[in-house]
């Protein structure tokens, strides 16, 4: 998977929160169309509007991106705290507080962006990633 | 990111379609749960009971992931047109046939899996990735 693209009815809320908010440094920004960020080695976030994203895919519905969490691996639950501390006051919006997950000693938390894109901060003891991008679990 | 998580209502379906279909080797596979797959160097794609993806968010609604898609690149447009026939032999659904895009020199298609998650398979001229991960576009 090379990219991963979200319907985003509000383009100028997500530059708010990810890149004025979070400090994201934006691979390519193209005011009213799309917004792409890289997110892992070879991995792209493109959060395109809402409007072309249906158009694009032929079909009348523009609703937003639902369904999907997009999930973030920290070292500790302190760190999990941090981060969801972090989006708040960026602006996002807080689903689940930090907490035990329901299996593999997980402690997550799910935090919103503005167009309702939800974020799960978690430490995951269980996943480790070797120099090589190959992912263990469990 | 390290996880894209997506709400699946018939994870056996999805199993079929990944697994037997396009011959992908689980990372992990949690029957009724969760199917977990590798999509690039430390990322990784669940797919997710979608009962359970809504009860970890605490939200009565499960439905399946929508407005959101995954996008394969390949190196021609012939290339685009023989991953599409690949994962229509699978079970897919093609969205959108091979053609060109709005812009950027791209060629591409849309195929939908049997949840409905919408793959775009792209020959993207203007897309290259560096040996450490490092993506350019355009």
């Amino acid at each position: 998977m090379h990219f991963l693209t979200l319907s985003t009815p509000d383009l100028d809320a997500a530059r708010e929160f990810y890149v004025r908010g979070l400090g994201w440094d934006p691979l390519l920004d193209v005011p009213g169309e799309i917004l792409f960020f890289q997110t892992g080695p070879g991995t792209v976030l493109g959060l395109f509007d809402a409007g072309k994203f249906a158009a694009d895919l032929g079909v009348p519905d523009a609703s937003p991106a639902r369904g999907v969490t997009l999930a973030h691996n920290v070292d500790s639950e302190e760190a999990v705290r941090a981060a969801v501390g972090a989006m708040t006051a960026a602006g996002g919006t807080v689903r689940t507080a930090p907490r035990p997950g329901a299996f593999g000693g997980i402690y997550h938390a799910h935090v919103a962006d503005p167009n309702g894109v939800v974020w799960e901060i978690a430490h995951n003891p269980g996943w480790r990633v070797d120099d090589d991008g190959t992912v263990h679990l469990g």
